[in-house]
């Protein structure tokens, strides 16, 4: 195997798109789902990112970031998370990813997203925030922070979750999720959908005790 | 399918631990590496993350979360971090992802978790944090942010990448990696490890065009 080294100040060799592929592609296998949001006029918003992270269980938190917000390129799911307080959160699956990946396209605000994709909006259990009736798996979450990254002005937010919505069939006795079973993606780079194929669980860590399968 | 809906109200009716696996599941298959760093007396810590996201390309930015650091539970990933300033992330492959596991024990500070994890220790380009020989994708980072997440204590590291080092074989002309080539592995819950599988590359979308693979 060949190594090849590549610095920072290196940039300069590289025209924009690729510097951003390379870029985009170093995070590794990414998190990805539909961040579902209405205006104040109920007109939905789908957004695709791929920076999905768990924050913690305990209260429930997921953030995610979203890219600088002017008044040149608004970003339409911070203005609905900021003015409707949550949003959903549906994984991506092979049935609907084209029609997900869509959404990344630049509607206008007044134009529903839903139907432009052709994804179902749907609503459950009260909550304000639209799901996307094709995701197996739905997560409904009310803003708990936003944050302001100082380095490049970008916008983490993070959710509490208030609400799930799963198949039956893939909770097992003690909690974990098959979302595998679910046929949930991963993205790589910006524009690449991949399957998940489980290698192994491994027993908890413990210092001076071999890892184990289980 | 029956779908099951669990609000967050019902958390009393899980034990703490299904809950957390609950939970973790719900981010997806998410982003992991071990993230290598020094002591001011050089010794080697290694941390697992499966909290790993994109921020942006230009500068290049990636972020992860720390688990809330106390007296009780100090978190020496953060530590060393503050006092040197940078760390390396390094992909997980199936070579090395059991001892590599092994790294999330709670060791004590002055054990080299490298040795301890029987994973070589490398520096490269005079950076100051190691690297792990195993990895094939490498990349060093300098501390560009530090946030703390009001909403639970935990905290973002943001680190700025300073140089990657990365197999030939896997770059494409237009700058996009093929890290299934590499064998990144990506995690789901707390302990689950899987390959991914590539189902296709989708064009750039525009508002009214089609999405096509490329």
């Amino acid at each position: 195997m060949t190594q090849k080294t590549i610095l920072s100040t290196d940039q300069a060799n590289y025209d924009k798109r690729s510097w951003t592929r390379i870029i985009n592609c170093l995070s590794g296998f990414k998190s990805t789902g539909l961040v579902g949001t209405d205006s104040s006029d109920q007109v939905g918003n789908l957004s695709v990112v791929s920076s999905l992270f768990h924050v913690g269980a305990n209260p429930p938190l997921m953030g995610f970031v979203l890219r600088p917000h002017s008044s040149k390129s608004p970003r339409h799911t911070l203005i609905n998370i900021r003015e409707q307080s949550c949003f959903t959160i549906n994984h991506i699956t092979e049935d609907f990813y084209k029609k997900a990946h869509q959404a990344s396209a630049r509607h206008p605000y007044e134009v529903c997203e839903f139907k432009k994709c052709q994804l179902q909006k749907v609503y459950k259990q009260n909550f304000k925030a639209p799901f996307v009736g094709e995701a197996k798996i739905q997560i409904g979450l009310k803003l708990a922070e936003e944050i302001h990254v100082k380095s490049n002005n970008t916008h983490i937010v993070i959710g509490e979750i208030n609400q799930i919505h799963i198949p039956e069939h893939i909770i097992q006795s003690d909690g974990f999720l098959n979302i595998d079973q679910a046929g949930t993606l991963t993205v790589s780079g910006l524009d690449t959908y991949n399957k998940a194929q489980k290698i192994a669980r491994l027993s908890y860590a413990k210092p001076d005790l071999p890892v184990t399968e289980i």
